[in-house]
C-alpha cells in the first residue's frame, strides 16, 4: 500500500496470510476485539451485524469473502467453479441492501475473473485475490484523494459537523468525509469538529469521536438532536458526510439522520458536502426513490445499550438510511474532483473519468 | 382533585400523609421505584438529578419541598421563620435554571404566606401546605384544559410528532403536549403518534412511549434523527411539544432538540404547536436570548446507558434545552386559549386573563 506510512488510524480490515481479520466495531471504543473470518458466511455475518460497516469497507470485506468462498473449490470442475463464484457473490451481496459499493466491488471481481475464463482455475483464483487486494489498496488512495479534493472547500479554524462514521474505520483508511480532516491536521490546521452521536448504533460516538480523538483532531461529541442548536449558535461552517449510494440525479442515501442535518444546514445557510468515491455513484439508480432502504431491528432502538430503554412491545420505526434530495447537496466530492448541480451531468462525468482510467 | 376519576396514568407526584412520594422516572420503564422525600434537600436532589422532571412537575415538587422545609420550624421565632422561608425557596429555585414554573410556583407560595404575615406561624404553615396542594390540583385542571384547547387544531387519523415528555409524568396529570392525545383517545379518535426518543436522557423512549402505550394510544418510537425522514414520508401532520419557558416575544425554551424539530416542521409545511400553561409564560424575559440554558454533565451523553458509549475523555457539548424562535411557532396553546403571532400581544392577554381570575 503506497500510503501505508501516512495511515494514521486503526484499520478495520486486514488480510493476514490466509484469512480476513476485522476490527469488531460493535465493541469500540471500550474493547478492541478482532474477528478472524475464514468463510464467506462469517464475512456475511460480520457485514449484516455491523461488526464492520461503512460503504467502502463492506465492499472490501465482501470481495475478500468471495475469495474465501472460492479458494478451496476444485480446480478441475470448471462449471462448478463459475456457478459457485456467482452464487457466493450473490449471497454476499445480500448482506446489506442500501450501499452500492458492495455490489460494485463484487461485480468488479467477478468481471475480472470472467475476463480470464479459459485460463486454469488456479490462475483465476489468484487473480480474484489480486483484484480484492487492489480494491482494498485503491480505496486508501481514493479516500486520500477525496480529502485532497475537499480541502480547498474548507479553511483553517472553521467548525465542521459530521454524521455517522465515514472515517478510516468505514474504509481502507482515512475515510471519505473524515479524510479532509486528517489532511487538514497534517497541514497543521485547527478545525473544530462536531460529531453527531448517530443513534441508534452510535457510530458517531463510538467510532468518529474515537478515531478523531486518536488522531489528535479537536472533536466534540453531540447528540443528534443538538445539530440545529449548534448551527444556530454559529459553531458550524460546513457539514461533511459520506454516502452509501448516490443516485444519477444527485440524491444521496446515507445513514439515517443525514436528511435532517441537510435540512438544518440549508436553514442556516451552511454548505452541505457529500464525500463519495465514484464507486458509490450508481447511474443505474435514477433517483433516491429507487434506492432500497434497509429496515433494521427495533432492538437497536429499544435495547441498544445492553439494557432496555423503552417499554416492552412498543412499536419502533428503524430505517438504517434516509435519502437527501440533490437540492440540499452543495457539492459531491469524488476522487476525480468536485461535482456540482446539475448532478445528472457532473456525476456522469466523474464516472466517465473513472472508466477511462 | 376534581378530575381524579378521569386521570388515566401513573402519577409522578403524590403527597402521602406527611411526606412527598415521587415516581423515580430515571428507572422507568423497566423499574417502578418510589422516592420518599421528607426534607427540601431530598426534593432538591430529586429535581436536579431528574428523578422527576418536566416544568410543571418540578414546580409542584418544589412547593411541597418548601413546606417540608418550614413545617418543623419554631412557631415562636417569627423572624427566623420568614428568613428561612426565603432561604429555602431560594435554595429550591436553584435546582434547575431553565424552567420558569419552578420560580413561579415558589413565588406564589411565598407571596401567599406573606399576605398572611401577622397571623400565627402555625396558620401560615397550614396556608403554605394548602397553596402547595392547590398548585398541584390546579395543574391537573390546567393540563386538561390545554388539551381541550388543542384538540380543535387536530383531527382524527392524523400523525403527530412529539419530543421529550410533556406528558402526565411531567405534570400533575395528562401532561401539556400529550393532554390532547389523551382527550382524543377518550373521544375514540385514532391518532398515530411518533415519539422522538430524546437523547441523552431518553424521556421520549422511557416516558412518552411508556405512558402513551399504557393509555392505549398508538405510539411509534423513533430516534431523534429520524424526525426529518418521517416528515418527508408524509407521516406527520402536526408537531406538539411542551415548554420550560416562553419569553414575552414567543420564543420557546424546551428540551434540547426541539429547535431542530421546529426547523424540520417548517421545511415540511407542518404546524408546530407549543402546549404551555400560563405559568410557563415569563413576561419578564424579553426574548429567548435571555433564558439561561442549563448545561448538563457529559456523562449523560457518554455513559447514559450504564456503559460507556464514547471514548474516554472526549469533549461533549450537552445543553439540556434549546430555544425555538417565535417565527417557527404556529401557535402556543394555554389553558386560557390559543395564542398566535404577534405573541407580544397574545401572550400578554393570556397572562392578563390568568391574573384576573
Amino acid at each position: 500500500m503506497n500510503n501505508k506510512q501516512l495511515i494514521p488510524h486503526p484499520q478495520s480490515i486486514l488480510w493476514q496470510e490466509d484469512h480476513l481479520v476485522l476490527l469488531d466495531q460493535r465493541l469500540l471504543p471500550t474493547e478492541t476485539v478482532y474477528l478472524h473470518c475464514t468463510t464467506p458466511e462469517e464475512v456475511w455475518d460480520a457485514i449484516a451485524t455491523l461488526a464492520v460497516r461503512g460503504a467502502p469497507a463492506i465492499g472490501i470485506m465482501a470481495v475478500y469473502g468471495l475469495y474465501l468462498g472460492i479458494r478451496s473449490l476444485s480446480e478441475q470442475d470448471e462449471e462448478m467453479f463459475w456457478a459457485q463464484l456467482d452464487r457466493i457473490a450473490h449471497y454476499l451481496n445480500s448482506a446489506r441492501p442500501t450501499a452500492v459499493n458492495l455490489s460494485w466491488a463484487l461485480k468488479r471481481v467477478v468481471n475480472r475473473a470472467k475476463q480470464l475464463r479459459g485460463q486454469p482455475i488456479a490462475a483465476i483464483k489468484e487473480a480474484i485475490f489480486k483484484e480484492a487486494t487492489e480494491i482494498h489498496e485503491e480505496d486508501v488512495t481514493v479516500c486520500r484523494q477525496i480529502g485532497e479534493n475537499l480541502l480547498p472547500l474548507l479553511y483553517d479554524g472553521m467548525g465542521i459537523l459530521t454524521h455517522c462514521n465515514a472515517g478510516g474505520l468505514a474504509t481502507g483508511a482515512y475515510g471519505t468525509a473524515l479524510a479532509p480532516l486528517y489532511l487538514a491536521r497534517e497541514r497543521g490546521w485547527n478545525l473544530k469538529v462536531f460529531a453527531d452521536e448517530t443513534r441508534p448504533v452510535l457510530q458517531g460516538a463510538r467510532l468518529t469521536a474515537y478515531e478523531l480523538q486518536q488522531a489528535g483532531v479537536d472533536v466534540t461529541l453531540i447528540c443528534d438532536n443538538m445539530a440545529g442548536a449548534v448551527m444556530k449558535e454559529g459553531q458550524i461552517q460546513a457539514v461533511i458526510v459520506g454516502t452509501d449510494r448516490v443516485a444519477a440525479n444527485g440524491d444521496v442515501a446515507n445513514k439515517i439522520g443525514t436528511y435532517s442535518v441537510a435540512v438544518l444546514a440549508r436553514a442556516h445557510g451552511i454548505p452541505f458536502y457529500v464525500a463519495a468515491p465514484v464507486s458509490s455513484i450508481d447511474l443505474d439508480t435514477a433517483t433516491g426513490d429507487d434506492i432500497p432502504i434497509e429496515q433494521r431491528s427495533p432492538v437497536e432502538v429499544t435495547n441498544g445499550f445492553g439494557k432496555p430503554t423503552a417499554p416492552e412491545g412498543v412499536k419502533v420505526y428503524n430505517p438504517a438510511f434516509d435519502v437527501t434530495p440533490a437540492e440540499y447537496v452543495t457539492a459531491i466530492i469524488t476522487e476525480h474532483g468536485v461535482c456540482k448541480a446539475p448532478y445528472e451531468k457532473s456525476l456522469k462525468e466523474a464516472v466517465k473519468v473513472e472508466r477511462s482510467l
